[in-house]
């Protein structure tokens, strides 16, 4: 039982998502959650800044230790927990070479996900182009496509699982991207992922705009 | 000596100087090392493209593994040569946490410098907005702020060393930021960074632009 640790997430955000699977996976149930809501702005309210000065979700503390970005709390729990329940990451020197290459290169996936599916909710009325929106699309493309050859040279295992939340995001054609669709329906069974799927995408687990890429 | 290793490199990127200044410290001298222009595109040349696909720098193998996403690279070699030159993570669970909680951040950081201080390379003519300049610039001006405020709890040291070469690509104006400038003073005689010093900023360390935030 994880008592001393307290996440702060929303439904439908893809860092809040993993740190939620990361904590399943090392047998971390029964920590302080606390569901909120970014429609109503509540992730810029006081328990938020408190944790995360940012007012961003995931905001997430062990103890005093605080970890709001995912992807370091993801690493700080599979070496602070590395002898219990699933381990995250791997032993040969290959393939945590491979596992922090796709993990910064995420980031990318992630930063051009938003450019093209959120450009309307960041970008002010008067600033829109169409064509800025037209090549946003096209480097959300090229960059799915980066992620579909990649799998198409390596086996897809719960190692890549620190990236999966973000392919996970898509609800891709899947005769378009047949390596992630394949890696989405490995992934989408385990336990963990079932019992955190968010709320918001309870009948669809995607964006149905990424159906015509 | 370092001879199964390779760096593509070009002088003023933040990541590239990240990895050979991780290389220095973990006393990795003598890799191949051979540096591109980006101002004649090389970054998109077929050397690189073989170990890069993005067509980005740094592109860094080691052997015949490859990793390209600076951070990532520094942790990889960190693990890899844990009993060689300096160490550059810590062991304190809480310093541990606060290392992945500062890199992941930096790359915050990192986005917002790109967004204002390279719009103009970054934005096509009919499409750049004064609007939008003067909110980048007060992006970043906060996203410093943070920073300046993060150093006046924290004491600096070279555990911060893989953030580090971010908050050094600015030439801020030292008594509007005297933490981050005194963190700069600290870090900047290190012979790790001294050897690897850009040659593209050998008469300036940074953009004066940012003299006026």
């Amino acid at each position: 039982m994880a008592k001393d640790m307290t996440l702060l997430w929303g439904s439908g955000s893809p860092p809040c998502w993993r740190v939620m699977i990361a904590l399943e996976e090392k047998g971390l149930q029964g920590y302080n959650s606390k569901q909120l809501s970014f429609e109503k702005g509540e992730h810029k309210g006081k328990d938020v800044l408190a944790i995360n000065p940012r007012g961003q979700l995931p905001a997430f503390k062990h103890g005093n230790i605080t970890l709001n970005e995912s992807y370091g709390a993801c690493l700080y729990l599979e070496e602070q927990f590395k002898n219990q329940g699933n381990k995250l990451t791997p032993e040969n020197k290959a393939e945590v070479a491979l596992m922090y290459q796709r993990m910064f290169e995420g980031l990318s996936l992630f930063d051009k996900i938003r450019q093209s599916l959120f450009y309307d909710r960041f970008v002010p009325e008067n600033e829109r182009h169409d064509s800025a929106k037209k090549r946003n699309a096209e480097g959300l493309k090229d960059e799915i496509k980066i992620w579909e050859g990649y799998l198409q040279v390596s086996k897809t295992s719960c190692k890549n699982l620190l990236v999966f939340v973000i392919t996970f995001y898509f609800f891709l054609n899947e005769e378009h991207f047949p390596k992630l669709a394949a890696y989405h329906n490995t992934v989408k069974d385990r336990p963990s992922v079932k019992n955190t799927w968010p709320s918001n995408w309870k009948d669809s687990p995607g964006m149905d705009t990424l159906k015509n890429l």
